[in-house]
């Protein structure tokens, strides 16, 4: 910045005002102060702001004099964090310039194709929070969209990998499972790294936390070990123990694809250009050079048919070759929720019966975790092709891959046993019948409502899967809650919605 | 809402917050607050909120505790305006269905074309106030580009007529003019509706005030006569006068395309259907039957080319036919400022030293508005083909149009000189030499910086429009301001700005 262009701004006092805008950093004044009105801003103005040679753009939100002095400026949740800023320190604020990358996303809602360049630029001001939320939404929009332009996605990833930190193992072969989502109680992660490490093989795993869902795999994953490790602390875990799973959001690998989903999930759209960017660019930023992908199909599920299932990996091969990726895609029932518990305790129970092979243990989730380990194995090289699912099965059977997880846990700083949940309802059948279907959503909304995935042993534990049959007064599901409110408030919400378990009279 | 849905719902006081977030509706509740533990909600989450029968969906954003008190809710300016509620009042909250139609935004994204229902459905959802900011912009960017669909063109200027009032007057032949707009100065409308309601025909004119530049037409006409009538007021100006020229915002015409703007200005995308419906929707909802469109064309304005000119054209063709409205577009010189001053006040010295006739009129406002009011007379019949332009200029030279002028302000309140700024600074040329360029975009920010359109009569007088020739210390331009603070901090600008006007030496 020029000596004429400081000059020109506006110092204030720095406040915290303790309003979360979630991940858009927003600046708050007040309606009289001088550089309001002088700068003649107003709501909605874009305001850069900066501190000890750290810069963010913020948007501007106008308030009532009483909210805060004529020469301070509130910041939100987000914009204190971002500007790393303490209570009192002096900001300078002055116009925001535009954000010249905007171009190439008006060039693409032209129907023109941008460049590799283009889409570095507009990662690059993604990651340096240039965008505000209307302007990611636009990005979102005009590169979505079921027919992915290989070359755009190719960029794209290759974009999101460049702006941020990148893992480097020293080994030639980096084992990887991921699984593009969208199914309850789908934690084969908690099954799959231990049995894979046990092997001998190297599989990093970061995973996230639940944003919409009653559970994410980091959820469940914590309430067993912790799971926020630095760069560091992850690195040594994984060269004594082989494999780790940790919290992603702590490492910061590929961190534009957090910024993007933050706008790309309350609209909903399914774009496969932003769904293989966003899979393979973290995990070639971990380090990985093998990946095995789960891709559930269902009515229900992200993926819901077999054509868009193989245009999907048509465009992720296409990508992953070209960044030096060797991926096998893996598509699996996506019909209904997997093992039994929704919530991260009762998600990590379930994990746990698979490992410690016991009786009870959920068939559905085992079955898929060994399917998806065995091509890992295979992928890894430490099984020949075919026999990679039968030394899975050996490894879980042995009590290799118990061992292998309760090593994990220690490394990650101690295992523990999962929560339970202090209160329970279990909610029985009116009549006798046969399950004819879940509503996974209102399930969902329930577990949530009892408290998950914030409290941890929180959610439902689902006793009859579809098809089951039942007699009158036997148990549907139980409601775990850890407090007799959130358990109140569940029920209340069961009573408003009997039906989210369909009972067909026989 | 049936019974069942309102047990399940959270009822808290309202307390408006203070808050201007613009155009989005957002609620404000504490972390601890039950309604939030219970419904698991967190920042970002789209809440129902519902007063008495009102309902909105407004985003919310959490606060530490000390900001309300836990049963209470914040609203934000306009969630408060939109739910009409007062302080104390008791609102419903719960969760906010989703938004049915934006799947005819994504059906648009993944490349469908969309029913004429679905465009409805979207703006209905729109105008209730259901869209979020982000989903507004993924609408925007999904419809945006230079190819119009003529189809969803038509269907979306009628969802837009249809979701607001529309007016009636009862004539064969209403009038209108508008312009597409981005050349500062271009204030034709205060010389055109006179001269056009002179000539005996109705031109009921409504107008916007400044979003982003220094002074609208409304804001301009505001410095002479009061613009904010109600619909029976605006109705009662027209029958007596035959004109008027009112602030639109105040009569409820096409609201969708102010919401739609408030968005799509940011993101500043050209978009052929948008325009093309904005300014259809809102001219029929007037209740207008010929229009006569100025298109200025030049390399800074809206329309950069010949070719956008006439593709814009025939859009508006297609779409005018099908809903029973004549139009004419008129391409205009888009290259520089019209008229010498630049903010509300000044703009309306221009408009009246034409309509005055005085010596020192400027000459390009004057012939534009001649030419606009001609095309505009023979459409509406009153003059012959070839013969309009011909007639305004009598109506102008005879005085008129300044007597019909007169009487509309009159009839709208009553009519004032435009205020003269108590403080002025003059730029003097540096050297000699010849006005090569003029950066409007500058200029227009120092008219902001001093005061304009707040301040009526602040912003910047031209002297030296480009290809004039100047000695040294002859004054290139004025700043007007009201207060010597903002005063100085136009000065302050134009130090780190020196070259607005480009001077080429000699």
């Amino acid at each position: 910045m020029s000596r004429a262009a400081h000059q020109w701004s506006d110092i204030v006092r720095a406040r915290r005002i303790g309003i979360d805008t979630y991940r858009e950093p927003v600046i708050f004044l007040a309606q009289s102060s001088p550089v309001c009105r002088s700068e003649g801003w107003e709501s909605q103005a874009r305001v850069d702001v900066s501190h000890e040679g750290r810069s963010i753009a913020a948007t501007l939100s106008v308030v009532t004099d009483s909210l805060l002095e004529l020469d301070e400026a509130g910041l939100s949740d987000a914009a204190w964090k971002l500007l790393g800023v303490h209570e009192g320190d002096m900001i300078r604020l002055s116009h925001a310039a535009p954000v010249e990358s905007l171009r190439f996303v008006r060039a693409k809602v032209y129907g023109g194709s941008v460049p590799a360049s283009g889409l570095e630029a507009i990662v690059r001001d993604i990651v340096d929070g240039r965008y505000s939320d209307i302007e990611l939404a636009a990005f979102i929009t005009a590169f979505a969209g079921p027919h992915a332009d290989g070359a755009e996605a190719l960029a794209l990833t290759r974009a999101m990998i460049d702006t941020g930190e990148r893992l480097y193992w020293g080994k030639p072969t980096i084992v990887d499972k991921h699984c593009v989502g969208g199914l309850p109680g789908n934690r084969t992660s908690l099954i799959v790294v231990p049995i894979v490490a046990a092997c001998g093989l190297t599989i990093p795993k970061t995973s996230s936390r639940a944003i919409t869902s009653p559970a994410g795999t980091a959820d469940a994953m914590e309430t067993v070990a912790p799971i926020e490790l630095s760069l560091d602390d992850m690195r040594r875990v994984v060269e004594r123990e082989g494999g780790c799973i940790v919290w992603g959001g702590a490492v910061k690998l590929a961190p534009a694809d957090d910024i993007i989903i933050s706008v790309e999930r309350p609209l909903d759209f399914d774009s496969v250009t932003q769904l293989v960017a966003s899979v393979l660019a973290k995990k070639a930023a971990a380090g990985s050079t093998h990946v095995v992908i789960d891709v559930p199909v269902g009515p229900t599920a992200k993926v819901r048919t077999s054509e868009a299932a193989a245009a999907l990996e048509g465009t992720m091969t296409h990508v992953a070759q070209h960044i030096g990726l060797s991926i096998r895609v893996s598509r699996t029932d996506g019909s209904q929720p997997v093992g039994r518990g929704i919530g991260p305790a009762l998600e990590a129970r379930d994990a746990l019966a698979v490992l410690r092979n016991a009786a009870n243990a959920p068939a559905d989730l085992r079955d898929r975790a060994l399917a998806l380990a065995g091509i890992a194995i295979e992928m890894g090289g430490a099984a020949p092709a075919g026999a990679g699912c039968a030394r899975a099965r050996e490894l879980l059977a042995s009590g290799a891959a118990l061992a292998k997880f309760e090593a994990i846990c220690a490394a990650q700083g101690g295992m523990r046993e999962p929560p339970v949940a202090p209160l329970t309802d279990t909610i029985q059948a009116t009549h006798a019948g046969t399950i004819a279907a879940i509503d996974n959503r209102r399930l969902a909304r329930a577990a949530k409502l009892a408290g998950a995935p914030r409290a941890p042993s929180a959610g439902v534990e689902l006793h009859a899967p579809i098809g089951t049959r039942v007699e009158r007064g036997q148990p549907l599901f139980t409601l775990h809650a850890e407090t007799p409110g959130e358990l109140d408030y569940a029920r209340r919400y069961l009573r408003v919605n009997p039906h989210i378990l369909d009972l067909e009279e026989r």
